[in-house]
Parts: structure tokens; C-alpha cells; sequence
């Protein structure tokens, strides 16, 4: 059996080993989940910035270009970070550079694992399926709010627990908390998780169908990955 | 209504609002647990300290000095941080000074608040009778262990936001998802938290009976509050 960590927050990352692990980063509401919509309906791979100018000035490089704070479109910029946005392929054979405030961070943070992975509820069983092939430990890196703990994040970490406990032993507190957590709560998420603060949020900026579809599970068989360049790629 | 919100590390603390709030701070195993036990049993006040050198001081000043690292009685002191060693009544009209591994930094950190105080299942109701006097929000400020997030310390969490659901509006994702957490495994924490991490690392240590009385509910009527000068004091 190998492990399964949870690390709840970028800014407790740093306690966390990083080195010979599949680090997951997952920040549901909604940059991964807009990141696997994204490649799986043709986008060609995505550069991730934490560094909103950074990110703009991909544009002059041909880059369609993504940048979200707050929940909200950054000044200036195409796409904002809904994963709706992308599902008529609209966009497809398109490079993507993208920016959010809190997911893009917390890949960055997460350089130095075996492996990194985006991880949705759209295709959580293909990353199961994927991660069970690797033999390798694991670390679920929530993304959070600014810092804090988040309900949806933490969620899926209890749902990506419980789908590898067959392979993956939770031998840690976040990791035996969140499997117990998705134990009472996993059957209807949507209900359950319309009290978390940012579905509120979200919820303020009328995008209730970018909730829905970050919500449901296994609609692709695709794998996100950072690959050797820092680029965020689908492997089928 | 009132809010009540949880903080599950010392690390994440700078991102809470400590003002105008009550903040309680826990360190199940042991160190909160102790310093109930400590003034339920005699002893007048307890003055923590983060740094270990500083508390070893107080012995010159007639202090009873408690110091624990790594779950291990630190070296010169008379005391460690068991509950159980403060049962008797032995040290009954002494002074303690204390500094744990986790508790005593966590509450330092919590300087700021409007009233600072120290949460273990002992005093559960009576903590919740007391701060239910108060109708000031609630800031629940987790130990954890080394920074991390840690089960029963959160579970401690759950209990007290469960409890105080009359009074208090548990509107944020920390809050809620302890909620859950302690309405599916709040019925037998001993077993649950046998699996904890830091049980575990008692249970090496061969303390057994100290995890039993760092779990069982309401034996004190006692609250533990910080009072002006930074001393813990009991309430009752």
C-alpha cells in the first residue's frame, strides 16, 4: 500500500514532503475544474502563472489568455475561469495562459513532486485509474481561499481518498478526516456544498451552471498533467 | 445569531479576524486537556510560555514548571503534560508554568482577541454555557501538530460548533465541515481517534490512561480563561 496525504492550504505547504509524491492540486470552484474542461474540449495545453502580468503578456505571444481575482474576469482579459466557457470548443488548438487566484498558486507551490495533477470531479475516476497505475504516494493539495480551508476542496480530497483506499492507506489526520467527511456528505454534493462560502460567492455572480458542471463527476476519461516544461497537458 | 468559525493551525491564524471574537484554543492531546485538569485540580494559575528556556526560568520564582517537546517531558522539568498527573490534587495552591509543543505557541498567537479561552472535552458544556452568556462570535484556534492539521483537535472543533448551534451561525466551510465531522464520528471518539496520528504517537509513549481522560465529556463545571495579565485562570 502506498499513502495519501491532505495538505488543506498553499500556505502549509511547505510542511508537507513533496519529493517522490503525486501531488493532486485541486481548487474545485474553479480553476481545475475549468482546466480539465478546457483540454478536454481541445484546448492544447495551458501555462499556469500566479502572476497576473505575467500571465497578460502571453497574449503578444499568440496565447489566448485567461486571468481571474476575486471570482471575477481580471481587467483586460479574454476568458475569466469558467469551465462552461470552453465546452463548445470553441477554443480548440488554442494555448491557453491562465491566472486565477487562488489555483494557479498553489501549482506553483507545488513544484518539486514526482508528478503533478489537476485534479476535477469531471474526471476524477480517469485520475484514480491514472494514479493507481503510478505506485507512487500521494498528496491532495487544496487550493483553498486565500489561505483558508474550503469546503469543495476538501470534499474532493475525501472523494479522492475513499476512491484510492483499495491502493492508498490514509495514514494521516486530513486524509482520515475528509474520507469521513465525503462518507456523510459525498452522496449529494450539490445540496451539501450550496453552503460553502464560495458557492455563495459564485453564487452572487449569477454562474450557478459553472457550479453544476464543477459538481459533476466523471464525464471525461482525461488526465491532467504539468509536464517537463510547466505546461498543463491532457494525456488520454 | 452569532458566527463561529475555526482556524485548524497556528499558521493560518494571521488570516482570522481575532478582534471582538472569543477565541478557544485547543490542544486536545494534552496540553489544553492539562491545563484544565491542572486548575480543575488546585492548582491557582498557570502561565504559559512558547519558548522553553523562558518557562525553565520560572522555577526561580516558585513556579511548578511544566515543559514538554515531541510528546516527551522536557529535560530539567518536574512536569510533562499529562492530565493525570494533576488528579490527586498534589500541587494544589501552586503557580504552573507550562510551554508544550503546540498549545502554549497557539496560544500566544491568539493575543488580540476579545477573550481568550482554553478548550478540552473535561469542560465542553461548560465552555458552551459560558460563551452562550457571551453573544460575541467565536474563533475556534486548532493546535494542530507542527502546524498541521490535526483530528482531534478538530473534532473538539465540531463538538463545540455542534453544540453551540442554537446560538451560533456556522457560516464558514471550517465550521461546517467539523459539523459533519463530529455528527458522523462524535458517538465513539475513542475509537475513531484511535486512529489518529498523534494518538498513536501517545500510545507509543505509553500513556494510554491520559488519551482516556483527554476524551471523556463534562467532568469540570469549570471554564479556562486567559485573564488581563496572561495567566490561565478557572471560572467557574
Amino acid at each position: 500500500m502506498n499513502k495519501i496525504e491532505v495538505c488543506f492550504s498553499p500556505e502549509l505547504i511547505h510542511l508537507h514532503e513533496l519529493r517522490g509524491k503525486i501531488v493532486v492540486v485541486v481548487d474545485i470552484f474553479r480553476a481545475t475544474s475549468t482546466m480539465v474542461a478546457a483540454l478536454a474540449h481541445g484546448v492544447r495545453e495551458i501555462l499556469p502563472f500566479a502572476d497576473l502580468e505575467a500571465c497578460r503578456k502571453m497574449q503578444d505571444k499568440g496565447f489566448l489568455i485567461g486571468g481571474e481575482r476575486n471570482g471575477l474576469t481580471a481587467p483586460g482579459f479574454e476568458m475569466g475561469n469558467s469551465p462552461v466557457a470552453y465546452l463548445q470548443g470553441n477554443y480548440s488548438g488554442r494555448k491557453l495562459a491562465m491566472t486565477t487566484t487562488n489555483g494557479t498558486q498553489a501549482i506553483e507551490k507545488s513544484r518539486g513532486a514526482q508528478e503533478i495533477l489537476i485534479g476535477s470531479f469531471p474526471n476524477l475516476q480517469a485520475t484514480v485509474t491514472y494514479i493507481q497505475k503510478k505506485e507512487k504516494d500521494v498528496l491532495i493539495h487544496c487550493a483553498g481561499w486565500k489561505g483558508r480551508f474550503n469546503l469543495e476542496d476538501s470534499l474532493y480530497a475525501g472523494a479522492l481518498v475513499k476512491s484510492l483506499e483499495s491502493t492508498h492507506y490514509a495514514d494521516e489526520d486530513g486524509a482520515l478526516a475528509m474520507k469521513s467527511l465525503f462518507e456523510k456528505e459525498g452522496h449529494d454534493l450539490k445540496s451539501y456544498l450550496s453552503q460553502a462560502s464560495h458557492a455563495k460567492r459564485l453564487q452572487n455572480h449569477g454562474i450557478e451552471s459553472d457550479i453544476d458542471f464543477c459538481l459533476t463527476l466523471d464525464l471525461y476519461e482525461l488526465v491532467v498533467k504539468v509536464d517537463g516544461r510547466g505546461f498543463l497537458v491532457g494525456v488520454k
